[in-house]
């Protein structure tokens, strides 16, 4: 028999799951459409059954020992997804006693940038590092915060909202109904609205100039910055240093070893590395200074949402075996 | 045989210890002056001599289980004090190494912020509280942050120096080297410089304008308030709101159950809780709003330093024990 854990990531379009071996080697993957189903319940049955043939697929000698879910508005300690804005179904979805039931294992649940920071740690980049922070750049800017060795999950299981730090009171609204928070000026829509003020304050001549706000992309932001537009390239430095010095913040919480950058506009490289690591190094207290690696996530590939989902269980069985020695 | 520990606090002007019983009573403290002996080796001997006197004074029938020590610029992992601008003992001095020979008992050597949070877990009000951050403002402002039950050190030893996150980085020069850090606004100089500000910004009459800089305190600026001083109100009301809206930040990152505030400048009560309140409900996103309490500490009393220093062993015992089980 051999062992592999299961990593679901749910999506506001797609759900993606796979079968992971110890190594950390994606043996099966496979995705459904997330909103397919206006009940839970039948679409937790088409993802059980897609699940259980993805194991026959693989392998007639396979044991699950768990099963990971990164989810948007996920309570760790709940096991629930709460009032999620972008999902179809409504209130409370108690999906880990769900998923319990059926598969007769444990089901660790929590949101996506959570999975990501554990993910880095059991098959990533911080696999021998105890006190990092892990930023993925999306849609929205999300964390994880790993400390002493764990993930910070908090009181209520909403720590590490880094999106949501305030850059400036009287700055730009957020989703969330506040004002000036980090994520409306770094993430692709928060490149692409300082694109769009860069664009509005100036004179210079860009070739951004010629596409609207919704068929903007971060690539081609990106892209454009390395033709030399810049308006792009200004875009990148006001990107990084926002990102840069409310990072030095971060660090004087938890003096954590490195800071992973994970996700879209991490691609862009040095364009965004360089004045990211230039303004937190401006920002932070002497006894902090050039210790703080600023690094990209070792998960850039289509499977980091799987892998981790599925370091949750990882995990949770080493600290269940430590707990019994 | 009673078992006791040791709690010394080191401060810039004296070294206060004492002998504490399992139920967080200090059954003995004594201090003697800090910066008597420019060699680190006298000054221990003479510490070292105080406590074995304590000790017999006490009862013939004690035994140590640790010692611990709260003190400025500590490094919890290297049991060292390091560089301490305010100590007359220049360079790295291994503290932990020198008293656990002398003593043959474990050593436990944090910053006084590190040991205020500890104690208020072991001994205060936060002792059915896994997750929540403690700020000390005296001189400075200083902080510990506890989460999943443990205290933070960090990477390096230095996690929770919230006194050095930017408010205004076009702000107040600060000790540290920065510009605009939260202690020189929220603290016992702090709310001093605010009130000098506002002395020069506004024409209002004040009581507080025959008082010198030096001269100024924080009771007589609370005593002012107290009697209605519009610019002693108004300083009151202005450190208040920068405390509260930093502290949404802090709440972003490790989502405490409650905020403790202890020092000087708490005893102010109302004064200075009401606007950090109002202020950290306003800065909070909607998901940790009415949640997070903004409580004084459970220690406010002459002991605290020592109670705190005393905690760290008790939690150094109580890890060790769980292991071993």
């Amino acid at each position: 028999m051999k062992e592999v854990t299961v990593g679901i990531d749910i999506g506001g379009t797609n759900t993606k799951f796979g079968i992971v071996d110890d190594a950390g080697t994606v043996l099966y993957q496979s995705k459904l459409p997330t909103q397919k189903h206006a009940d839970f319940k039948d679409y937790i049955q088409e993802l059980d059954s897609a699940i259980k043939h993805g194991l026959e697929q693989t392998s007639s000698d396979l044991q699950i020992t768990g099963i990971g879910v990164g989810a948007p508005n996920a309570n760790f300690y709940r096991g629930t997804i709460e009032h999620a804005p972008n999902l179809v179904w409504k209130g409370i979805i108690p999906i880990v006693d769900i998923m319990q039931k059926d598969f007769n294992v444990p089901v660790i649940i929590t949101n996506d940038a959570n999975a990501a920071a554990m993910g880095e740690m059991i098959y990533g980049n911080a696999k021998s590092m105890k006190d990092f922070i892990v930023i993925t750049l999306g849609t929205g800017l999300g964390s994880g915060i790993v400390a002493n060795g764990e993930l910070i999950y908090g009181f209520d299981g909403f720590a590490a909202e880094l999106g949501h730090v305030t850059v400036n009171p009287n700055g730009r609204n957020c989703g969330c109904g506040k004002v000036g928070c980090l994520e409306t000026y770094v993430s692709a829509t928060g490149i692409k609205r300082t694109v769009y003020k860069l664009l509005a304050d100036h004179i210079e001549e860009s070739e951004l100039r010629g596409i609207s706000f919704h068929d903007l992309s971060t690539k081609m932001i990106t892209e454009s910055a390395e033709r030399g537009d810049s308006v792009a390239k200004a875009a990148f430095e006001y990107t990084g240093k926002i990102l840069g010095s409310k990072l030095a913040d971060s660090v004087a919480h938890t003096n954590p070893e490195a800071i992973f950058i994970f996700g879209g506009l991490s691609l862009a490289g040095d364009l965004i590395f360089a004045p990211t690591r230039k303004h937190l190094e401006a920002n932070l207290m002497p006894i902090y200074k050039n210790k703080v690696k600023v690094l990209p996530s070792g998960l850039q590939n289509q499977s980091a949402p799987i892998l981790g989902a599925s370091s949750l269980v990882v995990d949770h069985l080493n600290k269940k075996s430590s707990v019994n020695i």
